[in-house]
């Protein structure tokens, strides 16, 4: 009896070779997962694609309000950016697709699941760890990186096969997408002296060509989640997908960066992030209001750690677990407005207000109702600076020492 | 015989009203120490104000060079800003500052120094540990914490003892300047909710008036030093004015903060760093290209320390000089050019090179000419991916027992 | 009307005075309150003292449950030691009794509370900080801080007013004890040279003294809480007894240190802390065994920060709170046993075993039965090495380069 | 031509079976490199045994010099110990004979390097990574890991080549040395649960069998390097053996523990590390008396990453470096003498005294001579508490909030 090996299935040309090569290498019933993460994708086209391509079933999942509950919103939370930069598009649905991989491999009774990363990216190191932490008995076969054809090579065993896969337009990228963004890779921007070009985008307008007149937008909080924008209630993924609109237009949420991958490489990274800019801008500026010095501190320190574990492919895993327990200890107070402008390529904060705002006027103020106890400073910098002077003192007496 | 106090003097109404305080308080002959570190001083008028005021001597000291060498640079260079954002611009002219009113007190044999900060800022701090590092043995005097007076007792305190002090435009605002920024206090800021009025931006046009056309500028970088703008090379005060220059014509640079100061309480800062947004976009994007994975992350995590350590007074600290020297590491290598394009607000890298790039086209290209050895990747997965299949099966065990 | 305070009340000499000058100075009513940590009271005495020395009222509470559960066990579970040694003995039991003053402050409508703590130490701020977080509203009075008395002003001020403090042997040292160690300062301890006399030690005997043969404990802990010793079931306060009897009587638990105070001094520090030496041992033993690599060093790290955290006096913090949720993490999984060996001032671990271990004999045997992958290794090791193998060769090309 | 490969040789039997099964598999010259740790080497011995084995040429090179100053000491100022407890022994060694491989290989024209490490331990990985960062382009041969014969076919092979390989007593064990520690694994070690048998020690008597009385030794540091004990100047090589002997006659400088290896495994590890406990027990000492509190704790920290890299296999790279520079300014301050008693297992601070001291007698003195201004703490605490005081009033309306 024949082996399932479930793949997780793009409708593109590496899953579509990779389904009929699993097919044929391992004699397998191959299964196609299609998970809908805000890729903008045609489920009709994609299933008559895989059928074509061989898959003995195709299972369709809509996973957009998971990704955005259970994936985007902690990282949100949690202000997570990889290297300061980037707000872990690809790294929060792997994770995602592969629990699906998983439950379909149960339900198919299948001991294998696939995926078409190649050898040398991050996305094959979290597929694989997912697998490994959910289902440690389930093979993982990865066969485009085991196969080592060429791009042309693909297509002449995809004609070979019978399987039409679109030649799209800016073939030259390799592009990954979902509601929380888009990364582009390759061709031309492969060097880091070039700026991308224009075709690159397809989320976010430039900042030259985008609306003329700054545009305020409100965006409403409640312990911790966005819930409102400009006044209007939305859910979490039709918000996201608002503030991806709203940002996009103004050209807000491009990103230009050379990455450092698990692999041991640098690469150069482009990302249209226009949902991440505006609500990550807004999540800040209403926790700067709420949020204590030392655990403001703390969480940023705590953040980029959490945001190295996601990008190295570690979301389940006991210390994520943990950062997850200590980030949800800074949501409850987040319950606010933030007032932010877009304009062509920036995104400002414009103001901020919160229910429990630390920051107290008559504290802060210069003017009349000043509450401050100034006297207390004097004590206060005496002891702050007494390890400074301590210090001073044993270091004059050390450099006046004879040798 | 009387003692001597070497006030740091500004021109301004606290100051000089200090200086005539101090004299009739301690009957102390007051020097005033006039330090020009960018802010834009007219000497003679500041000397003439001092003199007027009272002060027994006036010294001014032009000290833009050793800010910018001694104290900009390193923190250039560390990218430290506090609480992700702030680049530390008062925080620096303050240790500088206080150096100086060290220095001029021991020629003058003065027995004790003095500032014209409040009791609830940064500033105080600042200074009295510095002071407090380099001259333990110096008294500090606070004047303005102690009096008590209110801006009105000032104005008629200065008016009654004939110090003119011009009333600014703008007065409602506390303003700091120096080559590395400017920043706002107070006034119409002290609501979080407020966008900052026009008016109280000097340094930086909003981007709604500024420049219309993008503008790309080049950066050179020479281990670790800004050495050029457009080809052009300049001194390090000239270049940073440049950058000022440049990045204020296009609206980049304001920053409008929620701040925790070290005294306990969060303020609302707004500042204009337009030479700090260009040069510190232009050297991560040199320093992105040649710095290793792990050095780059650990950092990245000093830096956020450095930041705390300035911004708290700590300058002249044994923990200082260790960052510096984990710093100093990481700087040989930064040679290179960046290209940063201005666009009305947005300061954004088009562009980077490096002598010596760990960015290996071979390595990071999926076109011909890869040099990844892509089967390794099995093996390291198999490795990383290892203790969470360990912990997902011990904790699956773990729920299954009984309880 | 008289106003109340509420005064923290031990029955030695300092709060004994401190009481009557309480009353005395503001007029007030003075409410004793004594709190049992475990430091080994004489209620009756105790009592009796404060009514002689003028209490208004006399208030025990016996905390040494809630002590043990609320504040010791989360520390024991973080392994938060500051200054990598010091089990925080007396800033445990700060934050404790501050809640009840707050308690009693509210029953008897007090406007203030009061401690007998000095200017110098880390207890005062402890006091302080607790109250302004439990009852910012409430008055905090430091009555031996304030007055300036010498040791024999105190005894002389004691006499004139009635009051009879017993004259403790070793009365050269300040002591403070809980349930969780004794700490002892002062005296012949100042001199950092100086081994501390045998006599400043009353929890655990000299190695030397102590008894003659090893002792194997074994310790059982049930989801991070020690539950058992050699077999018998315990309450978490017995247990800390047994565990202190245990250690001390084999000379363990001493503990001599230069402590950086918060008040920016360096102390020489003695500490006696038997049961904190043996269940910190115990605890890391079965803990290694079950905890996650990435999730131990992260721990480690976090411990060191609760640790100075809760040091300065920052127990009622919302950076608590969040690090507290983050280790609630770790001890679902700490279930086990511990051996540990006492003898003559030793505590070493003998063997461990815990239901969840991570680790697998498979993995890590050398004999039959390995199940690691070993050619996974060269994948591993080539893709780990490569950011250095990068690094290597730019830093080569870089020093090659003509100046 | 054949190919000639440097193997890294240590007499015993896996090494000597590499060095036949190399010359045969590869067809090459294989030179036995023989680096002199401080393992307890019979330099002759070894010699005739890879002569026997097929070595074409035998170098021997005593480090043990290089070992103490260059690796040794630097881990040893850093205070880095892997897990809070492993000083790092073989991970200091590792990369010193990696850099002699190199040596050896250039000069003889090698086109490989080899050692005979199996797949699952540490120190493959700090091999390989050594040598990828000092010569890329050389290979590296890893024949034990590659062969896959178990411990009997080794021995077969070699009685079949007549390589002569004498069983050594406790052969059980893996065993590795240096100057610097020893540390045992496998066998018995297997089961966390047992106690190592006494037969696994060869450094340190059993603290039942060592000296009966305890013992005062003196350790004098200059500028952070020991050179003396009990006043008798020693070079560091023979300082660490001294330390030695004189912590292994008292039991001092056993270590039981659970390990989390680089290689995603946990393992239980041995270690004697006699040295290591009473010079890092007396630099600790001294360092505690002269180092500033923030550097001090911040050294903490990087001194455990530290540790983890060195650990990891990463000597060579940027990020040490950094470190490195980082902890030399520690160094300067560290003059003085500790005094420490050895008694059957543990290793006390008795004493310790420091040119440079921050300790400071007047300000931590209780008594007569205190020069600590008490005032100033009110000032200082209600800024300290002031954050506290104001997130505990949002918190409170927060809380009374309708919901």
């Amino acid at each position: 009896m024949s082996e399932t090996i479930v793949l997780a299935y793009s409708g593109g040309l590496d899953t579509s070779v990779a389904l009929r090569w699993l097919a044929e290498e391992y004699g397998a019933e191959v299964v196609a997962l299609l998970v809908d993460v805000g890729q903008g994708v045609d489920r009709e086209a994609v299933t008559a694609r895989a059928t074509a391509a061989g898959a003995a079933d195709v299972v369709v999942v809509d996973a957009k309000e998971e990704l955005a509950r259970e994936f985007v919103l902690p990282v949100l939370q949690a202000g997570a950016l990889y290297e300061g930069r980037y707000p872990l598009v690809s790294a929060l649905s792997r994770p995602l697709i592969a629990r699906h991989l998983v439950a379909v491999a149960r339900e198919a009774g299948a001991t294998a699941v696939a995926h078409g990363c190649t050898g040398k990216g991050n996305d094959q190191v979290r597929f694989e760890t997912a697998v490994a932490a959910l289902a440690p008995d389930l093979a993982v076969r990865a066969p485009v990186r085991d196969w080592g054809m060429t791009r042309e090579q693909e297509i002449a065993y995809a004609e070979r096969h019978g399987i039409e896969v679109p030649v799209k337009r800016g073939a030259a990228y390799s592009i990954d997408q979902n509601l929380w963004g888009r990364s582009i890779e390759a061709g031309p921007l492969e060097d880091p002296w070039t700026a991308p070009p224009e075709e690159a985008y397809a989320l976010t307008l430039s900042p030259e060509r985008a609306f003329h007149a700054p545009q305020e937008v409100e965006i409403e909080l409640e312990a911790g989640v966005p819930v409102a924008v400009d006044g209007e209630e939305l859910g979490l993924v039709e918000l996201i997908g608002r503030a991806a609109a709203l940002a996009g237009a103004h050209g807000v949420g491009r990103i230009d960066m050379i990455e450092n991958r698990l692999v041991g490489i640098k690469s150069r990274e482009v990302y249209e992030t226009p949902a991440a800019a505006l609500l990550l801008t807004a999540y800040a500026g209403v926790e700067e209001l709420v949020c204590d010095r030392d655990l403001a501190h703390m969480k940023a320190e705590l953040a980029a750690r959490y945001a190295t574990l996601v990008y190295n492919g570690l979301w389940y895993s006991p210390l994520r677990a943990a950062l997850d327990a200590f980030m949800a200890q800074t949501t409850a107070a987040v319950t606010g407005t933030e007032r932010v402008t877009l304009y062509r390529g920036s995104c400002a904060i414009a103001g901020r207000r919160a229910d429990s705002a630390l920051y107290d006027h008559g504290l802060a103020t210069y003017e009349e109702g000043d509450s401050f106890q100034h006297g207390a400073a004097a004590g206060f910098i005496h002891i702050w600076s007494l390890p400074s002077k301590t210090w001073s003192a044993a270091e004059r007496s050390r450099e006046a020492a004879p040798a």
